[in-house]
């Protein structure tokens, strides 16, 4: 496939600001002049852009479609939900069975609300669990949990705070400055810097990330879990990225390790808007008295896509399948990249795993995503992989990835850099005109 | 119909705190124990509940579905956007479309981000805002604007603040309380104290309903327009509720004020999840600037069914229909009223008529409420107009409107008292089990 300029993007920046909704979908995050940018379908693996090119897609929205792109169970149903009325006077019962479900996957919990967004149902969290902690309000939170203030807030006393979990160099602008010193961070693995904002900064909440790109140590999430016990602080687990995609709800059944509420997003209705707060019994009177309502929340495609999606992900052995594929894909990465000297190195979970030139990456994550796009492949550093990956696929993919890998191998990095059609792929939040 | 005990109502509220996702959907609003609560289907101005009884709907979802229930050309477009897929590694081309057509209606403005709730769109233009005003951080609000902190807060330093703006003695139990005093709460019509706090409060950011119950008075608009000016202040609409019901946009339309933001919801897609934040183009940069990012804002039918229904509203001089209808079922109530001697209030838009008891309203509201349903009626004491009342909908809704009002004429309190089923309907923020 021949590059091509993509105007529809430079005209989109300037009346949406970012120019889209989600910052990871950003042109800039990939091939920053020439990524095609807007679908007109999809279908399995594969998506179309506006001028009828057919890509196959290592990256599925990002984390949304575990399920591959129109898996038909799922749109007969949402087809069904839409012709019998997405929104009424009266509730969908859907979310009560919703509710059901989950609760059978989380035993632990007594209660769920609904969002829309992720950051929403953080927020919920948030909300419910600090009214349990009047003279504790502050929050010790590693990993991502949104846009909202109360999470920026965390840069708000250096800007180089969220570094580690976001973004570099997050900007605060416009975020309430009376949330300074509320939310403290901590790094991954870090217990020490845990226990030490338990003791000195009024923590009432840990909300954390259990897995995202580290290997969460078993020994650290018990000793978080204790710690919670130790100084009764509320529990809160984001499994917006992580959960739905290698367990039945979050990746800490794996480890069996509980939070007090668990936040669910993305995956959970395979490319549809839900997200749930799944917490403790002894929270309902507490969520029950706070004013928490959304004329949107009650929309009924959210509660029948997760219901189609848990429903289908229970009976198929998704899980299995999903990390087989993503350990191959780890393998072979590494098979091909020590095949032709090239130094890599390989994280993330199995469900998502990602890679990074330990030279260069920039500039050599930006060329191999433009060599992937003209052989028709949407694909960068990271795979977000789908039940739609098969056999055929991937040997497509490695095909080419390698011939990708020797060119980096048989060339000096001006020569490759050079033939990087555009601007390099962003790594941080830049102006975007 | 007979009424019946909904214990599925009863079920859901000891799993999910306060049984639903919105407020004004739950049970407790109308009928307490017998509301029928959930629905099967809808179709056109009916609405099917789960044990198949159908009813007329004279609430249509507390306002999202102007257009009626299942309009065609709004499915046809919803369904074939889900067969071509709703989510994928690039961004739906309609996002842009739909900038592109709000932008024309709103041609003081230059940029529009969107979300799919309100509370969201509201917190957004907060933040877009804010990072305007660093040594004016405070907010001057009136209105109902969301569950979010920055709103509820203003409860903080008295629980009776929000009465007049959202219900009364709204908790603030989990609202962080360093946000006491940052937003000020202002009454409608009530210019001086709006001016006083543009003084004394540091406010650089005032957040107001157009108009929800009260007609506003131009002479207040164009002052609260001429204060912004005077102090510099970002003046935000939120038109969720009014927007896209008597005018294409917002109601400012009507009366030719407008502001530096506005934040559309509920009518813009008749039923599916999306809200927008339209600004002045200066805004664009800082939007840009600060993180604000959602997985599924990305998401497709949010914006096909704003492009659709919006489509619909142009073509089809909805407005006109609709304001009319609203302005027939005041005249209509208020001649049922006084024939059978029953002193009533009518106030609200001309496209959410409401009408209020002078004396006992809870126990009137709750008894018509009752004799309604028992006709197969959804109906309380607002209408949401849709252009599905048609005449013989209403002229079948204002039968059984006259009967009732006959038997509340020719029986005493104690007796129409004793005659509902169950609890009276609630009016605050109660316990609900």
């Amino acid at each position: 496939m021949k590059l091509k300029k993509n105007k529809r993007w430079e005209k989109a920046v300037k009346i949406i600001p970012g120019g889209n909704m989600l910052y990871s979908k950003r042109a800039e995050a990939f091939l920053p002049e020439f990524w095609p940018t807007y679908f007109s379908k999809t279908k399995d693996v594969f998506v179309w852009d506006l001028d009828g090119n057919k890509y196959t897609d290592m990256i599925f929205a990002v984390g949304t479609n575990v399920l591959g792109y129109n898996n038909l169970t799922l749109e007969k149903d949402i087809i069904r939900a839409v012709k019998k009325g997405n929104m009424s006077t009266l509730n969908c019962y859907e979310e009560v069975q919703l509710t059901q479900e989950l609760l059978k996957i989380d035993k632990w919990a007594g209660m769920v609300k609904y969002a829309r967004t992720g950051a929403e149902a953080n927020s919920i969290a948030i909300r419910i669990a600090k009214s349990f902690q009047k003279s504790k309000p502050n929050i010790a939170a590693c990993g991502y949990h949104g846009w909202h203030d109360w999470y920026l807030s965390s840069n708000l006393s250096n800007r180089n705070n969220l570094n580690y979990h976001l973004l570099k160099n997050v900007k605060t602008a416009g975020v309430n400055s009376k949330l300074k010193n509320t939310t403290f961070l901590f790094r991954y693995n870090d217990i020490e810097r845990l226990e030490y904002l338990l003791k000195k900064k009024k923590i009432g909440i840990i909300k954390m990330e259990v897995e995202r790109t580290i290997k969460p140590d078993i020994k650290f999430l018990k000793k978080v879990r204790n710690l919670a016990n130790k100084y009764n602080a509320v529990l809160i687990f984001d499994e917006c990225t992580s959960g739905f995609r290698e367990t039945l709800g979050g990746v800490f059944h794996k480890y069996k390790i509980f939070p007090d509420i668990v936040t669910y997003g993305k995956a959970i209705g395979n490319g549809h808007a839900i997200t749930a707060v799944v917490a403790r019994k002894k929270f309902l009177r507490a969520a029950e008295d706070t004013f928490v309502s959304s004329t949107f929340w009650s929309e009924r495609i959210g509660f029948v896509a997760a219901l189609s999606t848990i429903n289908m992900m229970k009976s198929k052995k998704i899980f299995r399948l999903i990390k087989k594929i993503g350990k191959d894909i780890k393998y072979r990465w590494l098979e091909i990249a020590q095949k032709n000297n090239i130094e890599i190195e390989i994280f993330g979970k199995d469900s998502i795993p990602q890679f990074k030139f330990k030279n260069s990456n920039q500039i050599y994550k930006t060329y191999f995503t433009q060599e992937m796009l003209k052989k028709n492949f949407l694909a960068s550093n990271s795979v977000y992989v789908s039940i739609a990956h098969k056999k055929n696929v991937l040997n497509r993919y490695f095909k080419i990835f390698d011939k990708i890998f020797k060119n980096i191998s048989t060339n000096d990095l001006k020569k490759i850099k050079s033939s990087i059609k555009g601007e390099i792929a962003h790594t941080e939040i830049n102006r975007l005109n």
